[in-house]
């Protein structure tokens, strides 16, 4: 049973195309590894890349690729509207296929140890990496931005996890952690009036009473004449897709609106639609490993 | 892309566990092969393996195990409920992934017509692989019986495609051809009148007017005091599982009856799952490759 992590580093470089081309050859070119994606953003200036490999593959380019992020970027001179706090702002681990978080957190805490000590740079540790509550969210970390970490760094509750105890300048500091996979699924409304879907949002998020493992809010898009719930699943098998859509198709008949369309934001993982189909086709006797391909790829 | 094919020969045999393990042993030591499953049945006396591979691997395997099949298996010595015409009795080639219904129909005769010439075991092409349309069905190739082909094979209309035009006494004749993926799916309704289950099959089955690619019974569960709408899929992407659960939805709702369950009988491909998640879930934007696992896998 072959182990596969996922890893999806942040980069505060949206502009320069061959300083990205570079950070993507450097993770492409670790034996074990798979590129999955890459992006760029210039109004954020940032760019991501997403890739997956075995437990040795992946630590290796995520320590390479942070280690020619330090060269490449100078937080110094950067502008541009996303938080961040450094020139590899998050690097995320997440648990992909015959893996589990405890191991994505080992890998993490070993990745971010090598990145303070070896490249000098502060490390902290989120979400499922860090055991400091006040700590956990990746929001609580990087308020204020690397222009307060300079004084952040030096307050006894904001001690980084690994690496010096002082502001790297040019790189700033780095978020390391461990996670589940992210879904980013949006429902679209048929009307335009946006206070449906702001309701909708705040009756299904966890922030407002919703459900535990979701993130919503209402957005209008006003060039389609429709507005749309836009979310975040943090964790899928427990707030799953199909309970959150009905939920949103039984408030919006409230309002006699109608669901007239969803998309999907990046990657889903195969097990939240073979959930969504098991659902609904009322399976009494469905398991993964009745799903061929699951038998072919072990 | 690596192409991948899978093969589900049946055998005439199903009562001694030490042929069907050499049977097995047989596909499963060829390289570039991955056996799936295999199941045997004492009182149809016949047993099944399913197996996927590349196109050489495939091939392979399929040859060598008709031929230990015609060295194990005596047809002289067969009794069995089960309509069946050989030791080897069907070869089915279906295509899985990165491969065309072409490629399989091409392996399906490079096969059969080594087992034709090799093995002296006349061969029928079926389904995809057969052009004469009164030749396509397995129903019409086996009509008779092992027995009555001794008297068919001399007909005209039955010369076999490949081999010798007289009757194997000891393998019988084997039937080769490729087909779609077949999905055997059933529904249960909360009632114990079998007529509303065998009314609803009528409803929805090809044969009597219902969907092209769905074959369907009703079946009386009496153990769980449920009936059961039986059903095979034979190409589930024109005749999608979702489609037909929703009519039979439908239809028993007009009798007051409501679905309470559904099984799957075997193996499914995943995207048989991903289609009926996009349809419930109406995505608009959602290809094979926003999936994770079909990002790793190609």
């Amino acid at each position: 049973m072959k182990k596969i992590v996922e890893c999806i580093p942040n980069f505060s470089e949206g502009r320069d195309q061959k300083k990205i081309a570079a950070l993507v050859a450097e993770v492409a070119s670790v034996n074990g590894v798979k590129l999955l994606d890459y992006t760029m953003d210039k109004d954020h200036n940032r760019s991501v890349i997403t890739f997956c490999g075995d437990v040795d593959g992946i630590k290796e380019a995520a320590f390479n690729v942070a280690k020619k992020a330090s060269e490449l970027i100078d937080m110094r001179h950067h502008k541009g509207q996303h938080p961040r706090v450094g020139a590899l702002d998050v690097l995320p681990f997440v648990p992909l296929k015959n893996v589990t978080m405890d191991e994505c957190v080992a890998i993490a805490k070993d990745v971010g140890r090598r990145i303070g000590e070896e490249l000098k740079i502060p490390v902290y540790l989120y979400e499922e990496a860090q055991e400091n509550p006040s700590r956990k969210n990746l929001e609580d970390i990087r308020r204020g931005g690397y222009e307060g970490f300079f004084e952040k760094i030096k307050m006894p509750d904001w001690a980084p996890d690994y690496g010096p105890h002082v502001m790297n300048e040019k790189s700033g500091v780095t978020v390391v952690g461990a996670r589940n996979f992210l879904i980013a699924f949006n429902v679209n409304l048929g009307t335009t009036n946006i206070d449906i879907a702001k309701k909708i949002a705040k009756a299904i998020r966890h922030s407002s009473g919703g459900f535990r493992y979701l993130k919503a809010m209402g957005v209008d898009l006003k060039e389609r004449n429709v507005v749309q719930v836009s979310m975040n699943f943090t964790n899928y098998e427990k707030t799953p897709l199909y309970r959150v859509f009905e939920v949103i198709k039984n408030e919006a008949s409230r309002y006699g609106v109608n669901i007239v369309g969803s998309e999907l934001i990046g990657l889903i993982p195969a097990k939240a639609l073979f959930d969504t189909a098991e659902h609904y086709l009322m399976m009494e006797n469905f398991s993964y490993d009745k799903v061929i391909e699951n038998r072919i790829y072990e």
